[in-house]
């Protein structure tokens, strides 16, 4: 017998509800100029977590960001991460990370957001149209340095919040934060801060991430994305660079055995050369088909958007499977060779060559590093070469696939119902997204990504933007998905009791 | 009927000849501490010719050389050779040339030395254990940015002539000088100032070329070198890079393509896989082989100093051919790829292999041109792959020969004999010497490289230097040439009249 001590909240009626997303939605339409203007405001805090010399401006942005929580009503601990010491010897603090939560009502749901203020490097010099670090809004589009990524989600999750806060009704979840200041350079010590933080994470439910972008205009959860085992294969025949003209024809030169073993890693169709590399890629089912039956995906301006005229598939589906439930093995280059413009007449004494393996589920990093490491010691052994190669592996990140039957997809499901009249598309993303899978591996609970943003933002590109309608949609969505969540967390006809 | 208005020069008796060199090296042995002063003098002025900050610093030293070819009652013209534009739009003076000659009598040879007082780029903190713009004499060494290359043999020729000056002998033969500053950035406008004065060339018999250095300890001549035939191949996919988490798995991606292609150009045991490439390789006579027996080569010390344990072949007689008379193709790296450290997560769009073949005689550049673009298209055929591919040869610098049955060969092999009590090795230089051919092609006359340095000298890297023997040696080996030349120009015993 299991013994249920659910707690229950009553929601809204069906009119109250619609009273409710009316006052929401008209207060986010009424107010978007002052949003806007709170968007530039966080844009032209130049928060480049990349740059040493911009340390101080990233520090004020999580003093700007925790000041804006705080405003909200939530306790907030601004929280010291340590330093850093740099190539040149230097120590740097890193920025602080932000925890906060506001709402204990043990009758409600906890939902707790992540997002970072730190951005990628910009300068004007770089292609930019307008300035990075000023908010210029052209033909719908608020042009910036983190706009998508990831300013604007977090200030339309702040906003969604402010908008229960002024209308003065009660934010039907209890809501924690936890904001970051170095996402772009990988999140060092978010790993650290969660450990340490443990209990911060007790009596959250759910946990969501705004932090990528939709496939398509279409709205969009993400539930999945791939791994990356990312690998050095070092070759090394002598201990310094020789001419050409005075070694050239009695050398085993590096470079050669290098690019036989890389031109061994995967045919001309994308077929991963290496044995028992599909072994044990989860299999299709019918109910993962039917995702992806329901996508809105135009393949045509997919290949336009990435300016390749020819994939190695010709269907939509095809394509989007290669890229989310397949691995697939890119080389990305060589180090130690000459790599200039020009022509330089050198024989490499050491190469090393780099690609990367997106491993999908279930594929294990240990098994997929032996079958590498195995195969290029085959292909290496066919040379007879006297010279040294050396296999390692640099990243080891893990897959991520989220349950979708988890009551906070079907929130935000519902959520993206109601503001767009449409059913979201279940997607994945090819690309790892570390944080999803560490969130979910160290807290155990469930991991939602809810993008706001859209497939044309360029994240990590010149001119990032996002749309002024994903911006003030995406809050409707996020103030919506607090009501959502309400609902399935204390309805029993629902069935989903939460916490028990 | 050939009519012969032979120029009758009378020798020297064995006698007087024998005082004469015992005089000149008497000479040369107690002014050596003033020959290493003016070489100190010489390296003091650092007259890097890539730098374009060094300009006025290697006009500066062309001047120092055309006083001292002055001085020695040269007629001395300093050519002014235009200006170049650098990547930044400035445009900046080319460094003049020298054109010089001493004597003009019709019964003598005449012999024009050609050499370059530029330098290569050289910095204290790049490794060097001495400030390479200051001569130190450590363990007999001299030390130092260009002595060996290539201020330190031009010194040698001027000290030579110098010696017959200081003891009022008549120098046996009439010279000429070419001096340019431009040689460590490829001879720009060399040609160019060829063709305008080869009215200078007209009565010239030789041309000797110091800007090598030997195989071993022993002295040698050089007699040819390999080309150079610098291919590009590019692979294009699309227009930009691509994020391999994004993209990876649905591309044909041209990094695979180019491994692919670059992994079947050359075999690991060095043979090169284009058909057709050996056709033209000159044939191996029992007199080209006679020379390869005699030549003195240390195989172990050859693999010490290259730092490398295995070569393709285990004969010193196998080594040198491999090295001189047959080709061989390397690959230098690839343009567009990653190669920084670090593991970057990038799908190239456009990468450039770049490899060369070092062509030997007879082969011909437009052969081997075309050789290799069908095979590189047969091979890229092999792949279906929709990416663009273009071949393009970027350097096609034949190889050059001299025959070494002229007679400057043999002034130049007995010259050595009288300082050294041997006879040089005939030897190639598997590099390009571009100087060579250009100077045999464009003024039809004799070539000859006399290499005074050492193998060790280390002409391009750090703590390049001359020893003390070798430069003063050397001196003594131009100061016999010019007698050696006269003796087989002027002595109708030999029959090699050579004005005719």
């Amino acid at each position: 017998m299991i013994i249920c001590t659910q707690l229950i909240m009553i929601p809204l009626g069906a009119e109250a509800e619609e009273k409710q997303v009316k006052d929401l939605f008209s207060y986010i339409n009424t107010h978007q100029d002052e949003f806007v203007q709170n968007l530039k405001d966080w844009l032209a805090v130049p928060s480049d977590s990349s740059d040493p010399e911009l340390r101080e401006e990233l520090t004020r942005m999580i003093n700007i960001a925790a000041d804006r929580i705080k405003s909200l009503g939530a306790r907030v601990e601004v929280i010291d991460m340590g330093s850093e010491k740099l190539h040149n010897g230097q120590i740097i603090p890193f920025p602080p990370a932000i925890l906060a939560e506001l709402g204990k009502d043990p009758t409600k749901g906890t939902v707790c957001f992540y997002g970072h203020v730190d951005v990628q490097p910009a300068k004007k010099e770089d292609g930019w149209s307008t300035d990075p670090y000023t908010l210029t809004e052209i033909n719908g589009n608020l042009y910036g340095r983190g706009a998508t990524d990831n300013k604007g989600p977090v200030l339309a999750w702040i906003h969604a919040v402010e908008t229960y806060k002024a209308l003065k009704k009660d934010i039907p979840v209890n809501l924690k934060f936890i904001i970051e200041g170095v996402e772009e350079t990988g999140s060092p010590g978010l790993e650290d801060l969660i450990e340490k933080h443990i209990h911060f994470f007790s009596d959250v439910d759910y946990i969501v991430i705004s932090d990528n972008v939709r496939l398509s205009k279409k709205p969009a959860l993400t539930y999945g994305t791939r791994g990356n085992a990312y690998f050095f294969v070092e070759v090394e025949g002598g201990k310094k660079d020789l001419h050409s003209g005075t070694f050239g024809g009695i050398l085993h030169e590096p470079m050669r055995d290098l690019v036989y073993i890389l031109a061994n890693l995967v045919d001309s169709s994308g077929q991963i050369l290496i044995p028992g590399m599909y072994d044990d890629v989860a299999p299709l089912t019918k109910e993962e088909q039917k995702l992806y039956d329901d996508i809105e995906f135009d393949l045509e301006e997919h290949k336009n958007s990435s300016c390749v005229d020819t994939y190695l598939y010709n269907t939509s589906d095809e394509v989007l499977k290669h890229l989310w439930r397949y691995p697939s093995l890119s080389i990305h280059g060589i180090e130690g060779a000459f790599s200039d413009t020009g022509s330089k007449t050198v024989i490499p004494s050491k190469v090393t060559g780099k690609f990367s393996i997106r491993q999908v589920p279930n594929m294990k990093i240990p098994v997929v590093e032996k079958q590498v490491e195995k195969y290029i010691e085959d292909v290496f052994a066919r040379l007879h070469s006297p010279n040294k190669v050396t296999v390692s592996l640099k990243i080891g990140a893990v897959p991520w696939l989220a349950n979708i039957d988890d009551p906070q997809y079907t929130a935000a499901k519902n959520a993206i119902t109601k503001v767009f009249d449409i059913t979201p598309d279940m997607i994945r993303d090819g690309s790892t997204i570390p944080l999803a899978k560490t969130f979910q591996d160290l807290t155990k609970k469930s991991v939602l990504m809810l993008p706001i943003g859209g497939a044309d933002d360029g994240e990590h590109s010149q001119n990032e933007k996002i749309s002024r309608f994903n911006y003030i949609e995406g809050t409707k969505v996020f103030a919506c998905f607090f009501q959502e969540l309400s609902k399935l967390h204390g309805d029993p006809i629902n069935g989903m009791p939460l916490k028990n």
